[in-house]
């Protein structure tokens, strides 16, 4: 009966490693996001853990540093690498399943690659490591004819919007939910609120600057004329979400001028987004977090600069 | 009668702002950039001073350190984001006035970031925070209907050059005041010759080297067969003036070997000048100072491995 | 009769630059580099050695550090430079004979700064600056009249890979060789037999890990089913073979677990590869060594926290 402690402390490492997708190393918060996967589809449910799992393993076979395989911080950009496979090359072929585990094992070099190269400068790898990773898989699948799905679409040119930009009740509120679910990318509005379930179950200042990054996207997006339907379905602020968590709360300490820096930093990123997605589209990529990631390391870089802030 | 001076004082500023583009902390030669503006566009002129005055005032609200805002070294990111976003997404919008606004104050921040993670290495950050941000603003232009000028052309793949080489008298030396204005994005060879005047009216040295850089980038145009056309307007050697500059009396000693060395690094830029262009054309982008950014960067980056040469 | 010593001196400098592009600090090695570039085509072998001439001279002009210039760590990105000029815009221009020296001295500027700023992490610059540099002058290259082909074929988006994906014994083995010689840009399996050749002659672990590299390249880009045809002209695997002989050997003291590293950055490197084929097709460019780079630097940054690995 000793194996008991042992598995349960192992879930308990891969929930957490869910969990810090967004920065919440809570097993509890996990059990929400992964009922949130689950409910979006149970392939969906089953890559997440997977990722999250393959990744911990490897940590503990590489040897890294305890404390951080144990809170999480292994798992998560396995976690996301698997589940970006099952989204953009189809849950269910053989070779998804091989190139998720072998990206989540390369994911976990990664980040210890990237963390070693940050950490003198006091920044974290954020979700780098995994938009590397996954930017290098689904541009490259393509190339594999066991990898890419026969009615997948070629790359293209980015295209100037189109279609009505006024956002009705109905648009905003899913939009508002929408948001914090695209983390995972996942449009469905009842799994962001699920989502945010978990951040509010581990975090109440995590539950509100979720809702404070998700707002400040939809207005930017608003001020600016992005096109109605790809904000309702979260494509605008999910980057907004996570640089409002990370600027306040996580990496800056909270206080009415780190909210109002995270406000600034989530229309950064909300402008950012469609940037990254038209950078990418010619060579059939995605703008992933590169956004969150790219805008979050700048601002962070700048706090010691700014007297008014204080890195936690 | 006590605010007359507090606001000379912030005018001069605002100035310097404006003449740190080119290096330059000086007020009287922000006059002349400030005239050269109004010259080519009043809107210009006035995109300029708001970029430049927004900026400055994000630095005293942010309370960075003193010496860089009076300096001019937090402005002259947000002049370029400003007077960029006049020139692609045309002056006359409110969403520009906002995005350009917004953009100025994001360009102080990542300024600091940036400044903080280069400053280890002795690196200053040029001109990439202003390329970061107009990047991100003009690539995520056509993403936003309010942002989008309605007969703006869509993204393109890059073509190969046509038209004659031969530089005739006449394109040779309109090239040549040309290759100066393009630093703020403007082709007359008049406004050329306002900012080059600047120049001298600052540091003769300035002058000289900002003559030398753009006659490296005329010859090196010539050698390879760039068009006439491009090379005219100052499309080539912009980034070339400014190369030059930084490269011999800004951030190296001023001698013969970084005179050499300032040319090697000019004509390098002359050549990365179209590759950028190429790089960013599928989505929309353009090569704005990233060329000079590139080349300074890792030019500098060597001056300690080489004997020859003594950083400022 | 002083003179000889010194000009034998200077060959064995200029054939370990040859030799350097695959980490051999030995002439010998670089000899039969040289007859490997020779055997593929006379211009191929000039061009490599002007290349590797031009860069090492320049590293004594410039006084760079005497123990990187006589061990050919100054040459081997000039080599590469003026080699790809050669393939890519055709070895039969002056142009190209100009491009070609002018980038070959830029590299060694771009080797001495990006190894300043990698030399604080213990990390070397690889052939970063020939990826650099061969980057900007293609990519350049057709928006320069004299240095663009006018037969060459203009940037074009990526496309899904087509063809068959079984590997027959024949395109088998002569995909092996092809891999080692793709390092230098040449199909032929010959060519890369004497490659390998040159390997063995410099080192027994170098020329296994080579092998090794090669297989684990096959492998992989059989297994997510990349088309045979490039498999046989090596498109696929020439990367996995820098990654494996730099993660056990070269940077990583050999044993059981570098092996087993340098084999998952061998397979991360094959997946690589073809992705960064898409990321640069837009714009015109080439995928060169860029895979090998990016996966080299993140797995040479994560050594320090695996306890299982050892830094040479």
């Amino acid at each position: 009966m000793t194996v008991r402690p042992i598995s349960v402390k192992l879930v308990v490492q891969v929930l957490r490693g869910v969990a810090q997708v967004d920065f919440m190393p809570s097993a509890v918060c996990g059990l929400f996001f992964v009922a949130a996967l689950f409910a979006a589809g149970w392939q969906y449910g089953l890559y997440g853990l997977l990722g999250s799992a393959v990744a911990t393993a490897a940590g503990y076979g590489l040897r890294l540093r305890r404390d951080a395989v144990e809170t999480g911080l292994t798992g998560y950009n396995g976690c996301l690498v698997a589940l970006g496979c099952a989204v953009f090359l189809g849950p269910g072929h053989l070779a998804t399943v091989v190139v998720a585990v072998l990206g989540a094992v390369v994911s976990v070099v990664v980040t210890a690659g990237l963390g070693a190269l940050l950490e003198g400068r006091g920044l974290p790898a954020l979700t780098a490591p995994f938009c590397l990773v996954a930017t290098a898989v689904t541009v490259a699948a393509p190339g594999f004819r066991r990898l890419w799905p026969a009615d997948a679409g070629p790359a293209a040119l980015p295209v100037a919007a189109s279609g009505g930009t006024g956002l009705g009740w109905d648009q905003f509120w899913r939009g508002f939910f929408a948001n914090v679910g695209q983390v995972f990318f996942l449009p469905q509005w009842y799994v962001g609120l699920l989502f945010l379930a978990g951040l509010f179950a581990a975090s109440r200042l995590a539950g509100l600057m979720a809702c404070v990054g998700s707002a400040t996207a939809l207005l930017t997006a608003r001020v600016f004329g992005a096109p109605a339907e790809a904000v309702e379905q979260g494509l605008l602020g999910y980057c907004g979400v996570l640089v409002a968590l990370a600027l306040c709360g996580v990496f800056v300490a909270p206080d009415g001028w780190s909210a109002a820096y995270a406000v600034l930093g989530a229309a950064a990123a909300t402008v950012l987004t469609p940037a990254l997605g038209a950078v990418t589209a010619p060579f059939g990529g995605h703008a992933f977090t590169w956004p969150f990631v790219l805008t979050t390391l700048l601002f962070l870089a700048a706090v010691p600069a700014i007297p008014r802030l204080r890195r936690i």
